[in-house]
């Protein structure tokens, strides 16, 4: 990621199709982001090799997709409907909406410790210091008041309007919430595991930064279920060598990631890692590994009233299993590797090629198809058909062969084709390596047999 | 789908860990419904070969995936904001709230076209009438009032709560504001498509029908974009055999399709046909193929004040494309294959075997490792650590080996490898075939190369 600045990684995802900001037309919704044709092949991809690793490869392991609608009670039990709150005051001037604890903290610059304090310390602290407005500059708030962070609905199906629905703040509860019915239906062995990919949402005033937060977001997650805190900590050490593993494999520099373990952790939780990265805009999480006990299905057995109990088949054990929670964002991941594979290279003539080194597994196209010259379309068209059977493929028949072929590296395509006179005498192209830029001339067979071995993940 | 009722079929479903009732311990939240183990697999195939035959097969056609909250003008544009809306009444005794128009529908038995009545209409014929609360049998209702279908939420960033977001309520306007900025990004030529995988969101009284209309649905769409209407007459009709060609490669029987052409069109639209399906509970829309002409492009031109127009390069004319949309419920085409794939067979000994027959590529599982006896099972799990690698795979140790057919059949697994002393010597497996029920013996490499010639789709 040389040379990578947050200004122009937004600048290069618009202009090659990778995201575009949401609602574009109607200058923008804050914080939402689209995938545009690039962007939604490579995250669909990383999508993929996820759930090839830790579901179709990971023994006794079983995916879920729950409902982004649940019960309401639900986050009575998670507990997020008590105290998944953010602290804000409006400026009367403007009308501005801040949260508390970031005015403080931009105010004292990390010298005060936030978290640590209570709303009238807060609140005391902001008319002590006499706080302004980053707005408009005015010092003229309202009292403190706790903001609930999910977002709230309503089916509105019967006269009263008491039935509020939340979308899910985490998807977790998914999992959680299914652990007895997947259980019984897959007849699943503790230690065993739930994975689930889905959206889930947050009001969340964020500090921007592209789509490392969003009001709206998807999580890659994994529950592994066990029997108690012995085994509670063997996995989550396991969990955190198989997160580690997982991002090296992508082919992440291992000194661009961190593990960074917890300070606090929550009442329940044994222990509490992130796997953190180095994105343009500093340190930041990118993967967390939680140990939580067996917090989470005994509330459910508290608040549903249902048995959570597995009954070991062999020893006829009563026991509520323990977790060790394995978290990652989808877009997060996404932009992690949109930073760490971002290059830009001087050539031999002196230009400068921007270039995605993804893994091929990944990459958002696997091969471009370029005829040499226009007359040579219909051939390309057919030889494109052929291998768009495969893979995912374009096709670009515009501009000169070299200014295709930075094109395509500035997506990341790992094989450029070209369609020249010999193809149409004998079947062969010549392919051309995206990292090495080196060519050679192979049959369509072995091109296609080459780019499957390639494309492993 | 010999015998089948929507009843036996949820049952089904419930014990094979295909679709669990949504927030089940809560006792649910009506109109939701979460995939299983066995579920989130055959739907994540289903978006897969979708995907692959409209974006990856299908020249010129570039995806996209949009923010599920766009600014709320896009609904002001589409029309949503203003026409959304179901005309609904309040029992004042039992507190129900009733739509007006199913009210009429049920009273009359199809006798009285609803769908052309104002709601001054309405409330007459329902006053005169007496129709009565079909929950308490009370006459007693409140005016009819129209009711938005799209779900509200608010992003609360400022102080006054004006900010509104909807969820969206279908896929389609992602494509449309996108339009642009897809086409500038990819340089395009019209004709070419955009199309998108997601959720959307309608807060629907609906009549249940398991998962055919529920208040959260995925939508698989296609949106063509042409010259004129000369050409989107003619895309019409290509995506019409597009459409149905796509079903009968799953494998429906074409006696269970149909089309049914829109009787009454938009006022917009220059032709729309649905192809429906025979349902346990009657035949129902499943794809819809509208030619929308270049409505859409035009409402956002309008209302977002940015220019649509598309250049052509050769000729340099100036125009907004029309559009032929292509979309189909991604809940929807699960539960029709649901529905089309599964049977109940008599065995030579008398037993029934309940089985899916499912084309492989959709299989959830495509093979089952099954050692004959415990003693093989190390055996039995290198091997299923080496399909995995290739193959969503399952494992089964427990119980006869006719039962464990059995368990397999009912989730349609098109292949069973049962582990025995012979593989223990020389590596190979009996292979049975799900519908013929026939074994073979192969290596394991015969084995690998078999199956993903078996899964191409």
């Amino acid at each position: 990621m040389k040379n990578l600045t947050m200004d122009k990684l937004v600048a290069h995802c618009k202009n090659t199709g990778i995201l575009y900001p949401g609602s574009d037309i109607y200058d923008g919704l804050a914080n939402t982001w689209d995938y545009g044709p690039v962007g939604v092949e490579l995250k669909n991809n990383i999508k993929r090799i996820w759930w090839k690793r830790f579901v179709q490869e990971s023994e006794n392991s079983y995916g879920v997709d729950a409902a982004i609608m649940m019960n309401p009670r639900v986050w009575e039990a998670s507990g997020h409907v008590q105290s998944f709150t953010d602290p804000k005051m409006d400026c009367k001037s403007c009308k501005s909406r801040m949260r508390a604890d970031t005015l403080i903290e931009n105010f004292s610059k990390g010298s005060v410790d936030v978290d640590a304090m209570t709303n009238d310390e807060m609140q005391d602290y902001i008319n002590e210091h006499k706080i302004k407005c980053p707005v408009c500059g005015n010092f003229d708030w309202t009292p403190i008041r706790q903001f609930q962070l999910m977002f709230k609905t309503s089916r509105n199906i019967t006269g009263d309007s008491n039935d509020v629905i939340y979308l899910r703040p985490e998807t977790a509860q998914g999992e959680f919430v299914n652990f007895m019915n997947i259980q019984r239906t897959t007849r699943a062995k503790v230690p065993f595991g739930i994975a689930q990919v889905g959206k889930a949402f947050r009001n969340e005033i964020t500090p921007g930064n592209f789509t490392f937060r969003t009001i709206e977001f998807e999580q890659m997650e994994h529950q592994w279920f066990c029997k108690n805190e012995e085994e509670g900590f063997k996995y989550y050490k396991e969990y955190k060598d198989k997160a580690w593993q997982f991002l090296l494999d992508i082919g992440f520099n291992k000194d661009d990631l961190k593990f960074k373990d917890h300070e606090k952790l929550a009442h329940y939780a044994k222990a509490a890692t992130d796997i953190i990265f180095n994105f343009p805009f500093g340190w930041n999480e990118l993967n967390g590994i939680h140990y939580r006990t067996d917090y989470d299905l005994r509330r459910h057995q508290e608040y549903s009233g249902k048995n959570m109990m597995y009954i070991d088949p062999v020893t006829n054990e009563k026991y509520i299993p323990h977790d060790v929670e394995y978290s990652i964002g989808a877009d997060r991941l996404t932009l992690a590797i949109l930073c760490e594979f971002y290059d830009e290279e001087t050539l031999e003539n002196g230009e400068t090629r921007i270039v995605y080194h993804f893994h091929p597994a990944i990459a958002p196209y696997k091969v471009a198809v370029l005829p040499l010259q226009k007359n040579m379309s219909e051939k390309a068209k057919e030889i494109l058909k052929k291998l768009s059977k495969h893979f995912m493929c374009t096709y670009d028949e515009s501009g000169s062969i070299g200014k295709r072929y930075r094109r395509q590296d500035q997506i990341g395509t790992p094989y450029c084709v070209t369609i020249d006179f010999e193809t149409l005498e004998n079947e062969t192209i010549t392919i051309r390596d995206r990292d090495t830029m080196e060519q050679k001339r192979v049959s369509i067979d072995e091109l296609i047999n080459f780019v499957k071995d390639k494309i492993e993940f």
